[in-house]
């Protein structure tokens, strides 16, 4: 795995742009480039420092290829710790196969998927947890899943888990020298502060793995069920909460956003809209198709939003819409129920308070813009983050989730082991396997089967 | 239009890579930048030398949005001639909005189409048909086109409008400097010499004009109509002409090219091919819709390929081929007709020679991939890149081709003029004109539609 050739990869998206940025990385890449590149001074560039940049023209068979800028970063100054060149080049597609074909034949290779960031790692650039906080940044489309990667990167984890490690580490020593004096019965490690180490390391390993239902919610969005008949307004009231949002996106040309369905983002947490039919129209036939549906769309779900035509209620049909609220409520009850009474402008809101008196009924109108904005404070407070608010390490990455959950076991077993006074050789044991999964996340130990599948879901070029 | 305020676009293609890059322009780029950013070692942005790389955070609201590579180029150092800054950031769309936005809330304005190269033109760093030239660089996607655009933006062209200018200028200041001493009669302007001056200047401006008809073919590719009966192997064709270019292309990873059904690069020549149904199935309805599209979609092509099944010929059917084949000749004498007798690995050679003795007859298997480099071979031959070959100046743009046109116009009516002993005061007039129009193509006479026209058509960032 530690190779130092020479790899080639596009850095920046592909498609046609005003310019492009071709990375290079390896023992040779200035060199190479040097001997490709015409420096419009005169310069070589291996003579030249780091981190500057360099007007010149690429060579090809003799004729100017491209006129480029060319950005040297030396060993270990570079992003990958390696020489790196960046040839910023012209944006067309010809233009950047051409340079990138004209190094693959003298001397560079096509990059592997995340084969900087890999290289990045094994020469101490960044930690493991840290390098696939880089993917995580790139793919990040929201201000919560940005938020946690960049404290990610930052190695903010990654440190906290270094330094339990270090201290385990300390102890794990005290007790294998315990072993080595084992006939004089010796007791280096002091128990009682062991036993304090280890509940201090179980509480910050439920911690960060409770922390993973927020970060899994941050970085796939909040799945909430929308159960509402087609003409209460569900798509009025999603143009509505969508709407600004549109707005401050298209206020940057350039940054089209795919057209996500039913995806919104409020304040940074992103929620997905699950669209069901209601349950009322069925509800003589239990067992229909349509209502297993809607049950089946809502146990999905973490929020239930309950939507209803309020210009439509009246005191002879509200019976009927609060028993299906009931079942939902009866059948869900550990989900929170909003109950929205949408066209309040067409409605008697008195007749609406009377009839619906639950804790969470909202009257909106979404089509007027009436109490969308409650809707949106309403949803955000059943997320649960505190922890994001509060700069609280945040684990998103299911590798680390196992790796921690693993650690528990074996440190609670620890935990155990010295409560049944467990001899040194037996507790050390579970140490070692405790430390093995703490080395796992933060890369001290590795496998290239672990690293292949990890750096395999890079992109290339990073 | 000499705006100096601070401009910010993304510079990269849009979408998601491993990095972005965003470019700002403007007096106060290098200022805003500071601002907005902490260098890793504290350095300030503004005493740093031109053409450095700095690491460092963006910081929005006092949190780093991300970590990235700052590049400055110092006014007049720089593409645009003005201070500029490159972020290089993490290539996630939700980064280069938050930059962008950041940016734009400080100080900065989202650049139009082309803005950074129209400053560029109006600072003096590139002429106006160079700046052009950069747009063609970036939308090239062949050989020959990349090269025209190459030639075009080192200057290539319009030095060589730029010194007859410059002679032109002189003989009229010389016929203007007649006209003070009118009475005197005297002559500064040698009229032999001036007369070869405007016979050269013809010269080089009908070779120029001349140029635009190749160039033409360069930028759009060259139409080929291919005449056939379904099942006569056109695609088949087209795959083996094509499979070689695939292979190519897909040597380098994240380079997929938008699939162009039915357009080929041969040797960097694009030609695009024209599928027609072929006439003889309905040769006894003259008139009918099937043989008006066929000469229709025929009368577009620049070369004409016949396609027959060489399997199925015998001697019964090859008159009413050979029938067909004359129609189309007598219908197109100016365009090359090329015969091609596909699946000749299961046909009889002697035959399929005796019956179609055309000069230009190949033999063929797609399938097997015979005769496949000589249709190639074929095809270029048709091509008149004797110019391209020779390194020749070589118009592309309409706009040039228009101007040229108009000063050829101009400079003819001062030949007439000398040869009539026109007097000094009119010739003047004819090659003011003249001189006007050349200037349009360089940019020393400009006017705000007219640089408004040609920038455009730039993409965003550049």
């Amino acid at each position: 795995m530690t190779n130092t050739d020479n790899i080639i990869a596009l850095a920046t998206a592909s498609g046609v742009g005003a310019i492009a940025v071709i990375r290079i990385s390896g023992k040779d890449a200035i060199n190479i480039c040097q001997s490709l590149f015409k420096s419009i001074n005169g310069k070589q560039l291996s003579k030249q420092k780091t981190h500057t940049i360099h007007l010149g023209h690429i060579i090809k068979d003799g004729k100017e290829l491209d006129e480029v800028l060319v950005s040297i970063f030396k060993d270990p100054q570079s992003y990958t710790g390696e020489n790196v060149v960046e040839i910023s080049c012209h944006g067309s597609r010809f233009i950047q196969q051409e340079i990138t074909q004209l190094f693959l034949r003298n001397g560079c290779r096509v990059a592997n998927p995340g084969e900087f960031t890999l290289r990045a790692f094994l020469n101490g650039k960044l930690d493991l947890s840290q390098a696939e906080a880089v993917a995580d940044l790139i793919s990040s489309d929201n201000e919560a899943s940005h938020q946690v990667a960049m404290q990610q990167m930052r190695g903010g984890f990654s440190n906290e888990i270094k330094a339990l490690r270090e201290e385990l580490l300390n102890f794990a020593s005290l007790i294998e020298l315990e072993l080595d004096f084992a006939e004089e019965d010796v007791e280096f490690a002091n128990r009682d502060q062991f036993k304090d180490l280890i509940n201090r390391i179980i509480n910050v390993l439920k911690h960060l793995i409770d922390s993973f239902a927020v970060g899994n919610v941050i970085k796939n969005g909040i799945p909430v069920a929308i159960i509402g008949e087609p003409n209460v307004g569900k798509s009025t009231l999603l143009n509505a909460l969508l709407n600004e949002e549109k707005a401050i996106v298209s206020e940057v040309a350039g940054t089209t956003r795919d057209a996500i369905e039913d995806e919104l983002n409020i304040d940074g947490i992103g929620f997905r809209f699950i669209d069901t039919a209601g349950i009322r129209e069925t509800q003589d036939i239990v067992e229909s198709i349509g209502i297993k549906k809607t049950f089946e769309k809502t146990s999905q779900a973490q929020v239930v939003m309950y939507l209803l035509d309020a210009s439509l209620v009246n005191i002879a049909n509200a019976a009927s819409i609060n028993t299906e609220i009931q079942r939902i409520q009866n059948r869900y009850p550990d989900k929170p129920l909003v109950v929205i009474a949408n066209k309040i402008d067409k409605a008697k809101t008195d007749l609406i308070k009377e009839q619906f008196n639950y804790k969470n009924l909202l009257l909106i109108s979404a089509k007027e813009n009436i109490g969308v904005e409650e809707l949106k404070s309403k949803l955000l407070e059943f997320v649960n983050t505190g922890a994001l608010r509060n700069n609280e390490t945040i684990i998103t990455n299911s590798r680390h989730f196992d790796a921690l959950l693993k650690a528990l076991e074996e440190i609670q077993k620890v935990h155990q082991g010295i409560d049944s006074g467990l001899s040194g050789d037996l507790l050390a044991i579970d140490i070692k396997q405790a430390l093995y999964h703490f080395g796992e996340i933060t890369g001290e130990i590795t496998s290239d089967d672990l690293l292949g599948n990890i750096f395999a879901n890079f992109c290339i070029g990073k």
